[in-house]
Formats: C-alpha cells, sequence, structure tokens
C-alpha cells in the first residue's frame, strides 16, 4: 500500500483524491499556487506546498517543482487527478524516473493512447470496432482517395497529433476533400509540428457512450458505461449511467471490447474507452481512450458501489485486481452535472468571484463533490468547474426529480453558476426522454436563449 | 399518491421529511415556532407557517394550531417526525379524524406499543421472545413473588404507565423487593395516576439491536437490524448496521420475530422493533416497539439502498408494500453519530448558539443530514441534535476510517459539539473491535473524562 501521496491538482478533484487517500490510511501532500493558497484541498491535506506563482505553466504543469515537493516531503507517490499533467506521457515517466509511484498507467501507454493514430491501432487490432476511415496515418493525397471508399462523404480529415477539437477538417465532396487536405496538411505541421494527417467517416447523430475501466497490467473489468451525450463545446456538461439507449447484447459487446483494449495494451489503472453510438445503425465506434480518472466518474461510483479513486490507488500500489468482473452489478441510476462558474445567460462567459453564501444539498443518494465553502474566492486562472452535482435513485425519472430537487436545494451566492442551465435541461421532454446525441445541446441552446437568458 | 404533506416538526427531520416528499413530487408545508422563522426547513418547504411561540408546548406540541395549519394549506397529509407528537396516539387519531392522512400508525397501533404491558403482551402472543417476567401487571406483592422464580435476582420492578426510565426500581434480594414494590405502587400512582406495575429480569450486559419494520397494514418486512449499544444515559448516539455481534442464524430469528409481530398487530408504515442481546446466553428479549421513524434511520438506507422515508409516503397514501423480502439485500457496513450542540468537556451540558463557520464533509460513502447552514442560529428551546454524519463503507474497519475522516473535515465553528466524543471512541480498541454493551460508554465516560476535557 501506498504510505504518502502527493496530489498534483487542484479544486474539487484534489479534494476527492485525499479523500479517498485518508479512507486509506495514506498520508497526503497537497500543492498549490499562490492563487490558492485558501483552497479547500490545502486545508484538508495533512501537507501542503507551494510550488509557484498562479499561472499553470509554472505552478500545476511546473514538473520540476512538484517532484521537489514530493522528494521534499517523503512521499512515495503522485496522482494527477486530470487535466493538468493528468495525460502527459512524459511527466508519468518523470514520476517513475524520481523512483515515485505514478498513479495510473505508464508513459508509454500514454503515449499510445495519447496518439489518436497509434490508438485507432491498437483499438482496431483489439477487435475493437472503429470509426471507418484509414488503418494509419494517409500518406498523400492519393492514399486519402482510397479511404474515401470506406468512409464516403461527409469525411473528416483529423491532424495524427491533434486533440481538444484542434486540426479538424471535414470535407462533403470529393472536390472540397481535396481542397481541404493539402490545407488540413500544412495547418497540422504548423500547429503541432506534425503534418500527419487520418480519416474517419463522420458519424451523424450520435451518443457519446464511454466504458469505466479498471487493470492492473495484466487483467482487467469493466464497471459498464456511462452516457455523455449533453456536449457543448465538445465539453460534458450532464453524465449519466447506465445509459438508456442500449440494449442488453450491446452493453455487453461495447463492455467487452473495452476489457478486450484494455488487456491488449496491458493497461494498468483506471481508465476510460469512449465511443460513439450510433442508435440508427445500432453500432458503435471506438474514439479514443483517456488515461486517466475522469470528471463523471461518480456516477460509476453510485450506480456500482466501486470507490474508484480507492482501487486507482491501490493497483498503484501494487495490488492486483480485487474486484472481480461478476461482482460488478449495476444499482439504479446516477446523473452528474457540472456546475461551473459561468453565465449561461451571458454564453457562459467566466463568472469569478467570492462564494458569499453557500447551501449544500443532501439527503439519500444526493452527492455533492467541491471545493467551495462559504467566504472561497474562485480565481480567475483555471477552469471554471464549481462543484459536481451527482444523485442516485432507483430509475432515471426519479433520478432527475431528485436532480431537481437538489439543484433548488444548492445555493451559491455570490457568482453566477450553470445551475439555470440545468434546471431548465431537467424540465425539457427531449432530455426526460433520453432522446438526445451529442449535437443536440448546441441546437437547444440556440432556441432557449431568450429564457436562459430571462 | 399524497399531494400536499404537512411536517409536523422541525430541524434534521424535518429537512428529511421535505426532501423525501419532494423526491416524490408532494408538496410541502413547514411549521414552525417564532424561534425557527429562520430554519432550514422553512427555507426549504414549498409554504411555511407560524404555529406559535418558541415553547413546544405552544408550538411544535400544539395539536389545533398544526391542525389549523394543514387545513388552511390545503394538506391531505401529516408527517409527525420523531419526538413531539411522533407517538401520540390522540395526535394520530386527531389527524385522522380531520380527514387527513396519519404518515405513520393508526392510534390504537400507537397506543398498543405506547402501553409498555399491552406491548409486552402483543409481542409474547406473537412468539417474540420477551424478557422474562409478569405476563401483564402485577396484581398485588403475592402475584410478585409468583413471578419471582422466572425472573431470579435482581428484578426491575416497572410502572405500566412509565417510560423514559422513570418509575423504575430494581431489587437484589427477597427483602429489598417486599420493600420496593409497594414504594413503586405508590410513586407510579404518583407520577402516572395508575399504580399498575409489571416485573422483569435484569439483563446484565447486552447489546441493543433492533429491526427496522416496513408494513402497510396487511404484509410486512424487514430491512434488516441496527446495532445502537453506544447509549449514554439511555440516549444512542452512535449506530450502526449490520450488527457484528449476531450470527446469521440469529439474524434471521431476530428479524422473523419483528415481522411476526409488525403483522400480528396489523402495523402500517415505517417501525423499529427494539431488543436487548445478551451476548453470553446468545438469546435477545423483545424491549420496545418504536411506531415511528427513528433519527438511526439513515444507517439502514445505506446499506439496503432502500429511502425508508420515501416508503413510508407511498404507504400512507395507499400504496401496498412494493419491496418484496427477498428484494431487500446488505451491501457493505454505515455508522451513524450524532452531533448535538453539546460541549463533552463539560458533562454535555447543551450549547447553543451561532454556527460562525461550517464545512460539511463529502466524497462518497458520506451523508450528513442536518438542519445547518452558516449563520444558522441554533435555539436553546429544542433537543441539542445538530446533524448526523453517516458513512457507509465496504466493511465496519473500513466505516470507521472514513468516518475519522469524515469528522476531521467537519468543522462546525461557534459551538461545542460532540465531534471529540466521536474521535475518540472511533479510536478507543473497544470499539474497533465492537466489544461493546449499552453501559459501556457511561464507564468509559468516567475513565476518560480528563481525556474529553482537554
Amino acid at each position: 500500500m501506498l504510505k504518502k501521496l502527493l496530489v498534483a491538482n487542484r479544486g474539487e478533484i484534489a479534494v476527492r483524491i485525499i479523500r479517498a487517500a485518508q479512507d486509506l490510511g495514506i498520508a497526503t501532500v497537497a500543492v498549490y499556487s499562490a492563487a490558492d493558497a485558501e483552497s479547500l484541498h490545502v486545508q484538508l491535506a495533512d501537507e501542503a506546498v507551494n510550488i509557484g506563482p498562479p499561472a499553470a505553466k509554472k505552478s500545476y504543469l511546473n514538473v520540476e517543482a512538484i517532484l521537489k515537493a514530493a522528494r521534499d516531503t517523503g512521499c512515495d507517490s503522485v496522482h494527477p487527478g486530470y487535466g493538468f499533467l493528468a495525460e502527459n506521457a512524459a511527466f508519468s515517466d518523470a514520476v517513475t524516473g524520481a523512483a515515485l509511484v505514478f498513479v495510473g498507467p505508464s508513459g508509454d501507454a500514454i503515449r499510445m493512447m495519447g496518439d489518436k493514430v497509434s490508438a485507432r491501432s491498437a483499438a482496431a487490432a483489439a477487435g475493437v470496432p472503429v470509426v471507418p476511415g484509414s488503418a494509419g496515418r494517409v500518406e498523400g493525397l492519393e492514399a486519402g482517395h482510397e479511404v474515401l471508399t470506406a468512409t464516403g462523404f461527409p469525411v473528416m480529415i483529423k491532424a495524427a497529433a491533434g486533440g481538444g477539437g484542434r486540426g479538424i477538417r471535414i470535407a462533403n465532396s470529393l472536390a472540397e476533400f481535396e481542397q481541404a487536405f493539402p490545407q488540413a496538411e500544412a495547418e497540422a505541421l504548423a500547429a503541432f509540428g506534425d503534418g500527419g494527417l487520418y480519416m474517419e467517416k463522420v458519424i451523424g447523430k450520435a451518443r457519446h457512450i464511454e466504458v469505466q475501466v479498471l487493470a492492473d497490467g495484466s487483467d482487467a473489468i469493466h464497471c459498464y458505461e456511462r452516457e455523455c451525450s449533453l456536449q457543448r463545446r465538445r465539453q460534458k456538461v450532464w453524465e449519466e449511467a447506465p445509459s438508456r439507449a442500449l440494449s442488453a447484447r450491446l452493453r455487453e459487446e461495447l463492455c467487452a471490447s473495452a476489457v478486450a483494449l484494455a488487456k491488449a495494451v496491458k493497461y494498468s489503472g483506471a481508465g476510460t474507452v469512449e465511443y460513439l453510438y450510433d442508435d440508427e445503425a445500432d453500432r458503435f465506434y471506438f474514439i479514443e481512450m483517456n488515461t486517466r480518472i475522469q470528471v463523471e466518474h461518480p456516477v460509476t461510483e453510485a450506480i456500482t458501489g466501486i470507490d474508484l479513486v480507492a482501487e486507482m490507488l491501490r493497483i498503484a500500489g501494487g495490488e492486483k485486481l480485487r474486484i472481480r468482473q461478476g461482482d460488478v452489478s449495476v444499482k439504479g441510476h446516477a446523473i452528474e452535472v457540472r456546475l461551473n462558474a459561468e453565465d449561461p445567460a451571458k454564453e457562459f462567459a467566466p463568472f469569478p468571484g467570492q462564494v458569499a453564501g453557500l447551501r449544500i444539498p443532501g439527503g439519500p443518494g444526493v452527492r455533492f463533490d467541491s471545493m467551495l465553502y462559504q467566504g472561497y474566492q474562485v480565481p480567475p486562472f483555471y477552469d471554471s468547474l464549481l462543484a459536481k452535482l451527482i444523485v442516485h435513485a432507483e430509475t432515471r425519472e426519479a433520478a432527475i426529480v431528485r436532480l431537481i430537487r437538489a439543484l433548488n436545494e444548492l445555493k451559491i451566492d455570490g457568482l453566477k453558476t450553470t445551475k439555470p442551465l440545468f434546471l431548465a435541461l431537467a424540465a425539457d421532454p427531449a432530455v426526460r426522454a433520453g432522446d438526445v446525441h451529442t449535437r443536440w445541446l448546441e441546437g437547444w441552446l440556440i432556441e432557449n436563449a431568450a429564457a436562459l437568458a430571462g
């Protein structure tokens, strides 16, 4: 078992990791930027080290400062959380190189999944359905023409080294394709220093469904799926588990494919295999694998009763997987919404400031993961996530009613938050019916702009 | 289903009931005394009615004012919570007489269980083991002599109309008995206007174990047991589920006996059948049945996933029991501690005042049921319960570690609370081993007075 853990993150996920470590009797060290000295993660950790000024580059992305803090405080391990250095292969290598345990997969595994082309190849090799497209990098326009027979139009041209939605072009015809391909090549080279491209069929209306896996380097299990189709600018805002769109047969196939991939790459730790699910064709396609704990992990914890962060820490400490696939069962339905310090009435403009009053919802089936406290000053330097409200109930319908109840209980005075968005979504017939896809929310936001502004 | 519920209570249980009602789409009306105008239950309810001055007799015990509030707001039902009017048979009758639904059993059922002698008789008739003693009232000293052959010494002489520990005498010999009996008779007459007595064997070291039942007037199920052996002045301070003292066979017997009693008296609603369990003799004895929701119900909710207050509301609304016995299963271990506004360093003297700062613990497996918010003024007029901290984990050991973690997270500034007591208990070897009985804590408090005072 690990003895002392440095938590290389901030905000709610740092708090979450500190809680899991303390629940296992592991001592904790928080790191913080000058902007976060009064943060809850600093208060809850056993020790805390200032690692630099507010700018993330000089603090939460400062590998040297983080490793020094770990050495100075006698840590034996580092948890990266999500964001910042969590999917930075070099950081994983650096932690391991400093004779510390990295709570997550090896640098090689992060690297393989971080490169979209090699991730796609690994998935295909493990028998996981991928979006029809190129087998690997598309070497030139002529090779691209051949790929078109598999994809048809519209087709996506993506930078192999890209990410976060950058470096993507869509072509609707051969003429557009022939124009777009060299442009994409030049752009990729300029943006990522790597002109490599790959191509994928455009899946029209699709759901985002992802499978949580836990693995110990040799064995792997899944903890069923989450559906995260409600997205704004490719950012998830509302996640739930299980997905009601899947048949039992397809759920089994989907989860088995995620386990197959995790085993094929000898994955270790918690990971998420993401898919697009095409309702009409009743088919799913691999998108990517996230090699870290995800923001939305609590919905899986709610329905399975598994403490995913605690399992990560056990695995990193050298334990073999102690949960068998047959022991993982699903109870009820869970929903998470992300309360951001943003003004939904003003195109979600960030709204940092001081929490003048705070009323946290409670009761059975309600969990509130947050770094907020009354008087806390939300700094303007980082992402705008304030809290995750997670509800769990017998059925999806009951979970939505409980979500509305808990949102009404929640009061965050002094800030604008995304709470009104979720109250409106929870009342929407399409959301109630679960009849959504990954582009649905963008359209809904345009239609409901006036209501949100009021 | 009920449409509009008046919650005839205050504090955390009023908040709890309002949440359950809102989760079921039932409108809520809070009632409050002048001392509670700023209370959380008033804020969370859809409507609120001032029913009188601070003194409970003139507000929370004021049947007329409560019924008027229900009529004036168009309620169809009343939930009494616990304490105040919850086990007042006349109140149940009055609510029903006003053509409202009482969320709980009939006045007759409350009356039968409220009278210790008739409760004991009902239990014995249902085949539930009772403490060896008199079959009913003991009519005179001579009849008492006969009962002694069943009880031996020491023996308890109790007022049939007594309660809350009043009107009890213990005799260790025949001489003491012959002196005590007439004295007890005279005292009972003076105190309760009823000189009726009954007798029970004194059970030495025993655990307090109770079974949660749900019943709909014809069918009944149990939701397993809770152990509440850690008591101070007969008040529970730490409750858990399941009890680790029971064998599987005894658990089955105990739970079956509670269901048999509930069925025998055609019980309706949520109830708790309380027992003493004698470890050494491996026998259990009925003590009494509480005909209401109990303070410690959340530990049962944690391990079974059943929302007990929601089930009460469904049953009161006319639904038949929808949970079958075979569907009730136990997962993990849960512990609840009662955070009171009391100073453990000063013999638990009440400590009302203002909550200057509040940090609520969170994360997976942690529930905090409370009416507290930062700035809240705890009034001096009512019981001192501020909050219930409930933790749930895979094992009892893990639950205790999580309890310590959550207690350390919890900060209630401005008041003295019982938090230090629970941190000390959680570290105590006997508590860790579960090696306690109902009188254990009293002894521990004497031994550890200095540590608590420090």
